[in-house]
């Protein structure tokens, strides 16, 4: 590269999906015109960078697959950047710093970071192989499964797996006229980040046109090369196009065979810093990111998965201020998420009351239901909140808040809330801005706060 | 009263708008089916409850006035409420603890809570007793306001204030046709809650079918009889309806009367408890609340005004609990607003730089402009956040968020923040919950942060 000084840091980046993307952007904003790091990318993929989280969307034609393409490698390439596409790492050598390309070249790094991603988890029962057995891990599988929904023999659709992916899917393919039926082995949809009051509602709101088989896992996907029909629970279901969205798993495979430590997550595992760890150490200069990573729960303080572009992104600012001499610490995650359901707005943070159960987490919760704007003002919505405290201190420990507006942006203030050790009355005494138009006076969060402890 | 047990504490509210409702409402909640409690409250309005906050909105025709009269004497009373409407009190004796009526009667009381309120603040200027010259106080103002605006006879309408009351009615006379010209003697709208340059871009929404004369104050109002024009700064301008909305001053005379201390804002001075002080000493059974009541401020903790609906309904938690035996105080006061001002939201918490200024304080100003949802997705709407901080301590000290959609829930969130103490760091380094078709990822307040620190 021209230019160049001799002393330039090289940083390697695995995998371009958001994390990748994250850090590779951060580093190009922290260095700015020094060319003292040199950076490069691999990514198996045939494009820059694509929104998934746009994919759903985009099958629901509320707006274009092409706009979610919306990094052209070229882009970085221009800025200096060792872009490639279509390559695949084929091996890490942590102790002389190099990593294999599927093309036979070595690239040596002074910095490595694994941005590599997960991969759609499939269900040890026998007929995933067969055509129109679809999963949903990229852009291309975005592609097929967009034919495949739009196609005029796809009559029956059914989706293993009621999480946000499955459910958005489920409705592009109902909007579009097919039968459509989730498959869901929990006994309510959303089972990560929803109780099953507040999983009852959403269902509700999604209607009859898709039909909900609960708490009944799938047995066997059948058919003659193409598939015929899905047994679930001992009963047959027709269906000419499956959708697996069972999750994702950390796609640690590459990392694993260089001797990097996986959790019980299935998560690399790293220190404060997000440094993986080899035998009985933490490495100084090998960083891990996103969906492959175990983070530490804030409220169980156990290791969990958070595969959401929203991680990746204060991981990658974390990573990026290491690499550049700031340090810098990822806190325990609270991964706050909200997904649009049929234009339903639904978000979560901290723990459900199955989580808190589970953990032996002693709970009181408080439900309200009430307006977003005033009683006598028009265009007024719905909204549901579920809040989670702590019996004894009364801190906020989780949140479940359901409307068609101004969901995220609560998820968002409880977030801070959880961060901070606020209590019940800190939400009740706390003053709120107002405006009939579009707020109220005394808002859902406050009355939930209030109906788990009284005021 | 029937089924009164000898021992119940008489409770006697002066005043009857939103926070002499809310402490009758809160303390019908918190007494609840026992009988140790008797209420009283006397208001001299004809009407139960009204919703003040909405009348802007009834004069855009966004809703029908009918609607903001939202509670009726006749539920208080049936629920063994001693409920006058018409009623003025004019005195206060508060060594023998009883009120005079202007009926002539005495009413005694256990606890005596002030909701006294505020009136419009009319400038020492000629010609303010004209015809057609209004103030907006309440709700039969508003009745005459809205006939006036619709009269045909009325075609150039002049309003004195550019604060949010001033601008929601210019936009509801605007809207109806009629010329309208707003006057506000800082150089710049909205100056309690926004910088000159948030304000001028809530100017240049409001567009050009409202004049602006800024920086220059009202000289006169003339006419005969019926307004006819006002000077202002020497110039003379046409109105046949003028609206004098310069701000509302604590209607503290009968309080004042009866020795009770005003502070320097012109409010009644309390302690955390809200109780009032008469001579050196704090009264242990008199509270005061609302726009007639002197806060001190979270940031500057100075003594100032806060007339919100919002800040009544904290202070009413506050005197409520006190009054039922729960020990409970009102802290320093952040004031976070909102106003919906021709379909554009408007809200600020905490100082502008103005205020920042006038009190010595050292800040960091980051401003960001972006889009609420991903750049692919339609109907995403410009969101501009402008945060100002302790240059130091980098702990944020105040918000400015202009949008068509969900600012209010970014002010509650950074309300909490400034009250928590939050520096620029914790912004950015904060996860935020990611759907594109309602969120971005790095949300315009980490921009803006990042703006005023680096990242």
């Amino acid at each position: 590269m021209e230019g160049r000084e001799p002393m330039a840091k090289k940083v390697a980046i695995i995998g371009g999906g958001a994390a990748g993307i994250d850090v590779l952007e951060l580093l190009l904003r922290g260095k700015m015109d020094s060319k003292n790091i040199e950076i490069s990318l691999f990514k198996k993929e045939k494009e820059g960078f694509f929104s998934m989280c746009g994919l759903p969307f985009a099958l629901q034609g509320m707006c274009s697959m092409k706009d979610l393409n919306i990094i052209d490698p070229s882009f970085y390439i221009s800025k200096g950047i060792d872009f490639r596409i279509s390559t695949e790492v084929t091996g890490i050598n942590l102790e002389n710093m190099y990593i294999h390309l599927n093309s036979g070249e070595e690239i040596s790094y002074d910095y490595l970071v694994l941005a590599i991603g997960s991969k759609p988890l499939i269900p040890a029962i026998s007929g995933t192989n067969l055509e129109n057995v679809y999963t949903l891990g990229g852009r291309e599988d975005g592609e097929l499964i967009d034919t495949a929904i739009n196609a005029k023999e796809t009559r029956n659709v059914l989706i293993i797996g009621g999480g946000w992916i499955g459910l958005q899917t489920a409705v592009a393919v109902s909007d579009k006229g097919k039968k459509t039926l989730v498959v869901e082995k929990y006994p309510y949809i959303l089972p990560a980040v929803l109780d099953t009051d507040m999983a009852s509602i959403v269902q509700k709101y999604i209607g009859d046109d898709i039909t909900f088989v609960l708490g009944r896992s799938v047995d066997v996907i059948k058919g003659i090369q193409h598939v015929e029909s899905v047994t679930v629970g001992g009963e047959d279901f027709p269906a000419d196009l499956v959708l697996i969205s069972a999750g994702m798993r950390p796609n640690v495979d590459i990392a694993e065979k260089a001797g990097i430590k996986i959790g019980k997550s299935g998560g690399i595992v790293t220190d404060w810093t997000l440094r993986v760890k080899k035998g009985n150490s933490f490495l100084d200069n090998v960083y891990a990111i996103g969906d492959c990573v175990e983070v530490i729960d804030a409220v169980t303080y156990n290791p969990r998965l958070s595969q959401l572009a929203s991680t990746a992104l204060i991981q990658a600012r974390v990573i990026t201020n290491n690499i550049l001499g700031i340090k810098s610490t990822y806190k325990p995650c609270l991964s706050p998420t909200v997904a649009n359901i049929a234009g339903l707005q639904v978000g979560s943070v901290g723990v459900t009351t199955e989580t808190a159960t589970r953990y032996g987490l002693q709970i009181k919760v408080g439900k309200a239901i009430k307006y977003t704007r005033a009683k006598y003002f028009p265009g007024k919505k719905t909204i549901m909140a579920k809040l989670i405290f702590e019996a004894y201190t009364q801190n906020l420990m989780g949140a479940q808040i359901v409307s068609e507006e101004t969901v995220a942006e609560r998820i968002n203030e409880l977030t801070l809330g959880i961060r901070l050790g606020i209590t019940a009355k800190d939400i009740w005494m706390r003053e709120r801005c107002f405006d009939p138009s579009h707020t109220v006076v005394e808002d859902v969060i406050v009355d939930a706060a209030m109906k788990a402890f009284g005021s």
